[in-house]
């Protein structure tokens, strides 16, 4: 599966902190391999993320950087592709089917975002052109990207969900992957 | 396409106002045809989402119901099938390619939802069993019950948006969709 980097733009730290974690989570959850916290530092929200890829298990490192040009273009000089989720950009299937992206960093803005990253990004995609959410438009990309594989992935945690019909089994434990026959 | 009514349950307006608007944003773009707000009546939510329909184009109702429990019953009694998302459930995906389902109402939790839904519902599904967002839940979950049909789908509102490569296009005015050809 292609390495992906999700980068978070412009977060503010009172207004985004629930939405900033939800890509994050939203990004571990669908395969993402790490995440980039750029505008205001913001602790809460990388420990917050930590704690879920600790107790949930995979791997799914983040960390702030607080200058975000640099760090695109020394992924780039790297050979990473920069892909810009904007609802002003060309549709995102049309890029994925046209392109083969090994390594891509997924830019997601919080707010208005800085002109300069329409330059910087090499495709600039959009999840249709209607106003909606960062959250639902990263998954979607991922989901595009790794077509649907994302959704299979197997993550050894100290805790994990068996899935049922109706109601809630959880089981603890750091052998609960042999502990139980799966019926999924 | 299937009707599809989103219900939001348990929305607290303090905490969630956000999340929910992007929930709803999410929906009302990739395809749902209404949407239902339950737990904290809140009218910044209710007329955010009007305005957005508005502008933007697009049929979305959306109104406050106080007592989801009757709702749900009287939807079913009318023959809508039930999709509760939880990250306890099963793969989504099982479901969507068993079951032919044309009138649906998915619930989408906010915080801990009461034990009563996951016996309401026809389905609790995942959309995988890790902890990530409900907006990216509802995403994947409208994305695969449309076949991604809903990607392509028109709004006509009275401004647009022109896809891009770099920078910004949008198109103001009634006629809007006459006036422009799409490259797109």
């Amino acid at each position: 599966m292609a390495k992906v980097c999700i980068l978070r733009l412009g977060h503010r730290r009172l207004r985004d902190q629930r939405i900033t974690t939800h890509v994050f989570l939203t990004a571990r959850a669908l395969g993402a391999t790490e995440g980039v916290l750029c505008g205001e530092r913001d602790e809460s929200v990388l420990r917050g993320i930590e704690k879920v890829s600790e107790v949930w298990g995979g791997k799914f490192p983040i960390r702030y950087e607080e200058n975000w040009q640099l760090f695109i273009r020394k992924k780039k000089r790297d050979g990473w592709k920069i892909a810009h989720l904007t609802m002003y950009g060309i549709d995102f299937r049309r890029v994925l089917l046209k392109k083969k992206v090994d390594k891509c960093v997924v830019v997601v803005g919080a707010g208005k975002v800085p002109q300069e990253i329409y330059e910087l990004a090499d495709y600039n995609v959009s999840v249709t052109n209607q106003p909606h959410s960062e959250v639902a438009a990263t998954a979607l990309f991922l989901d595009r990207l790794f077509g649907g594989k994302e959704l299979g992935k197997k993550f050894e945690g100290k805790i994990r969900i068996v899935p049922k019909a109706c109601g809630k089994l959880v089981v603890h434990g750091k052998n609960s992957l042999r502990d139980i026959n799966e019926s999924d």
